[in-house]
């Protein structure tokens, strides 16, 4: 990882820090992790070229920053105190975040990232992100005794993977009945079959 | 689609075939759609580049044709009476399908094919060719009242989907227990949801 331009949170920097890893995330969706050119992000991004290069010598970095702050911006789990409620939403706001351009270059980086540890180390830590949302959330349903026991990775495959096999199809959009069945199967199997 | 070669099954045409499918299936796996070549799939298949030519003038169908027989060699589901086992052996295949070159290069396909809509078709039919199959056990199942009647789709969905996201994270390999977790879940979650 390369050392971050200074940032004050709301000040010029970071907001050019923000516009110029959204950049990259369009352009890498468009053309692929080996195919964007820095000239064209600091053109999208309104900045100097230089400042892109400065802060970024290395691509790796550069891409797995742009990828891991749009996965950021898109998985969001809430606990409003209604689980399956929390859940839906959840699998609701995921399924927007694959269907947009950068979403779908994250999906795409997880499913190529084998052949670069790099970008596996980066993809990884987004999947662990989604993870420690979900993990937080049943804690506290599990405290509260509303489902049993459960690994939180396993919970999230079992959530999030039909979602992200709908929205690969593209046949149709995935709404919230959809997000609907699935958390009432996963939830009702995993109450059944608590060991 | 372009017409196929004339074959008598276990000819030598059809041998050839088979070899330039498969040629091209791993190729794709190395280059990406895009970027393998023609004269590579002839060297790798024992065959003469001309063959490729003459019976694949067109890329697209060529990719379609080896992403198909790919799919169709590494999918299957039995009917041995025992519906847990049959689709946990499933998953354990799916898995092993995913893994391996040709099948990475099919769920990477899958993720692109947005962008192509030759190959969104063919990915499509790969992906129906999954739901059949599926369709065709769950059948027998809910005729013999061992589980409630269900969506095909979406229980390949659900099936499938947590099988593909543990496959593309790499961490540690797809184990009988894992699918047996996935089966029984969704299962009972079937069960207990039956409207």
């Amino acid at each position: 990882m390369t050392k971050p331009v200074a940032q004050r949170p709301g000040g010029r920097t970071a907001r050019v820090r923000a516009q110029i890893l959204d950049a990259t995330a369009r352009l890498v969706a468009r053309d692929g992790i080996a195919g964007f050119r820095y000239e064209e992000v600091a053109e999208l991004a309104g900045a100097h070229k230089m400042t892109v290069y400065r802060n970024w010598p290395d691509r790796n970095s550069l891409v797995s920053e742009a990828l891991l702050a749009a996965a950021e911006h898109t998985a969001t789990l809430s606990d409003t105190g209604d689980l399956r409620q929390d859940l839906v939403d959840f699998l609701l706001a995921l399924a927007a975040g694959m269907a947009d351009p950068t979403g779908r270059a994250l999906v795409l980086a997880i499913q190529s990232a084998k052949d670069n540890p790099d970008l596996r180390a980066t993809t990884n830590t987004v999947l662990a992100h989604r993870v420690a949302l979900v993990q937080h959330r049943v804690d506290h349903a599990v405290a509260l005794g509303e489902i049993p026991q459960v690994d939180a990775l396993l919970l999230a495959d079992l959530l999030s993977g039909p979602v992200q096999l709908h929205v690969s199809r593209d046949l149709r959009p995935f709404t919230r009945e959809d997000a609907e069945r699935i958390v009432d199967v996963v939830l009702a199997g995993l109450r059944a079959t608590a060991r």
